[in-house]
């Protein structure tokens, strides 16, 4: 009998989809990684995220090769991951709180996007790239991974306090920018140039859905809970909660907005309602399922034979560097806030994937290849790896390390 | 702006697979059918299964088109549904009560497989089938959807009592039946005619497997706990449960035998814990999230334009009705036992997705084909539904039709 890796040979499954088989000798695969992952890095003190982007690079193409980053069907459920991730940070999170901070939050925001945008640039201009090269390296810089930010915030109980609440509102408000400027720079590799009034239409939706899909959400939220009430079927709560998250997701993608913030705002308002505890309890086995699988699989495509190349190697230590720096910098934009400023700039510092779609952007348009794409995708992966680094070094654990379902659940 | 149905207009995603936008939109439709069937149903004093597939029926090809039943990324979810399901119930189970009631179930279980397989066989020769396509009609005849029936039992509160201890029993022999009968039907549709070497190699690993699953897994329990226990992680007891059960369903369906199988017997070495109850009320919600996918796609393949030929109406109806009535007979074989033998053989009826997986064999070797291979879907359909619809009338619900999961969780 073959014994096969999981979802088979890497480059191996031209169809892209999974067996039911394979899907389970996957998931196997990427529980075990992400717990002892996990679990070694909280019992070395770090959180628990950098140990399972560490179990990722393990069993992904640099290590074992038993978990395939580019498997579709994975790619989708670490996708649904993320999107309930973010539906749960939102639930966690306090309107109103966040507004308070809402100052602070698009001080960081905007300055840890222009800043490392213009350190990207410069960089590869130095390093003789085209200027369109530099867009589109500078634009990658602009990111922040919000998914393995928060998670790290959660895990060292700082969800909620003053640095966590300015790090979730500027990291909203970077994947609202960076929806609008991988649309220009996409724009720019199509040959458009610089439509202003695209531009403007971008910028609209994405900050009107936010608000939109708020204030329409409270109108709504007594007939959802009325509905939910009188449901007398298993799991009434739960689906009703998820119907809400992903019809929400829906619309901020098809409105040119993303589904994280979709799902985010689905959060927020169900946030202010009495059953916030009970759809949490529910929710959180789910995002559980899912979750692991989006750690490992950007793990998984850390591909450490990129950095064999001298110049490659060079430019990224450079971008990386420079991206690093821009987004601490950044975090001293929190004006007249008693936080600690060097934990918000670190919080930004994680590109993850929202990095790395940038990258495949430029990838696909053939604008950002070679050293160029090897360069980027290396600043992007170890920026991920940095971010929950410095964090676990700047912030003491807010909460005891030991965060058991059964203690919260 | 396109609006499209979920997973694209039926037919025309060639790729297979779903953008996260997609998966979101076909979530929320089969959520909210479910949900409106199921309350539906619970209000009309019928299992609430019922309604699913009744609403299944209506976003599905016969109905709105709304959700594609052949869509493999909406399967593969759908089969992680029944697998969490088979686990959930093995959890639910206790091994000693159902060994009491062996001897029944075993009178149950092969009594409801040779019956239907000879009333299929005979139906087919009397409309002047050959023998290779009566066969392969009577092996359809044999299966038992495990799924459909034990969540009616959960709904109407008899899956602990008699009848569904010796349904359970019984459908889990079935389906360890139903491997062995599909392996030989396979082998003779591949020209191999009757091999009693592989036929016993079938049956010594599909027996074998669960016995020794249940005897290995009894074993490794203590340092499964042992080390659940170390863990410090968020989701440690689930994510551990789920390595537990993917791992066994895996090494199941790579033995010969079926993935439900080794979540099933994963479920029941895990019920002897006395975590039992935590592992239960984390598994729900993530059965709650796939779980309605395979209900909905079940009752959305169902294509009544099949049913506009008389030929095949005619011999459907005959294949369906004596697909009843060898059940309901086999029920009388729990010999000297109180329970409601009418009930244990409507229990049996519902041949679902085993039934539908003889029919795709069948119409992929090439012999069950044209009108014989609709006669035969429409008989496993019907059967589905007649299961549900059947046991809700035998069966007086034993705990109250409210099963709020905020009640028992």
């Amino acid at each position: 009998m073959e014994f096969f890796i999981a979802s088979g040979p890497i480059g191996e499954t031209p169809a892209g989809l999974l067996t039911l088989g394979q899907l389970m000798i996957s998931l196997v695969i990427i529980y075990l990684a992400s717990k002892v992952g996990g679990e070694l890095a909280l019992r070395l003190g770090q959180p628990a995220v950098l140990g399972e982007l560490v179990a990722g690079l393990a069993v992904g193409v640099s290590g074992l090769r038993l978990v395939d980053p580019e498997q579709p069907v994975l790619l989708l459920l670490a996708q649904i991951g993320v999107t309930l991730l973010l539906f749960e940070i939102g639930l966690e999170s306090d309107l109103r709180s966040l507004l308070k901070v809402g100052p602070q939050s698009l001080g960081v925001g905007l300055v840890g996007m222009l800043l490392p945008f213009g350190f990207g640039y410069a960089v590869m201009k130095a390093y003789g790239a085209t200027d369109l090269v530099s867009i589109f390296a500078g634009a990658a810089m602009t990111a922040t991974s919000i998914g393995i930010s928060a998670k790290v915030l959660a895990d060292l109980g700082y969800l909620k306090r003053l640095e966590g609440r300015i790090i979730l509102g500027a990291a909203v408000l970077d994947d609202i920018l960076g929806v609008i400027v991988l649309a220009v720079v996409s724009g720019i590799a199509g040959g458009n140039g610089l439509e202003p009034l695209v531009l403007l239409q971008t910028i609209g939706t994405s900050i009107g859905f936010l608000v939109g899909a708020i204030v329409l959400g409270n109108l709504g939220l007594p007939l959802f809970l009325r509905v939910v009430r009188a449901l007398r079927t298993r799991g009434e709560l739960l689906t009703a909660s998820l119907v809400f998250a992903f019809a929400l997701a829906y619309l901020a993608e098809q409105l040119g907005s993303a589904a994280i913030i979709g799902a985010f705002a689905a959060g927020l308002v169900l946030s202010e309602t009495d059953r916030r505890h009970d759809i949490e309890a529910r929710l959180r086995p789910v995002t559980d399922f899912f979750l692991p699988v989006f750690f490992i699989t950007v793990g998984a495509g850390v591909n450490l034979a990129l950095l064999g190349n001298s110049q490659s190697l060079t430019l990224a230590l450079a971008l990386t560097a420079t991206a690093v720096l821009g987004k601490l910098v950044a975090g001293y934009a929190a004006f007249g806030s008693q936080a600690n400023k060097l934990a918000i700039g670190a919080g930004m510092v994680p590109r993850g994937e929202v990095g790395l779609i940038f990258a495949s952007v430029g990838l696909g348009s053939g604008i950002l290849v070679g050293v160029n794409h090897t360069a980027v995708v290396t600043m992007v992966i170890l920026t991920t790896f940095l971010g929950p680094l410095l964090l676990g070094l700047v912030l003491k654990p807010a909460a005891p390390a030991k965060t058991k379902e059964a203690e919260t659940f």
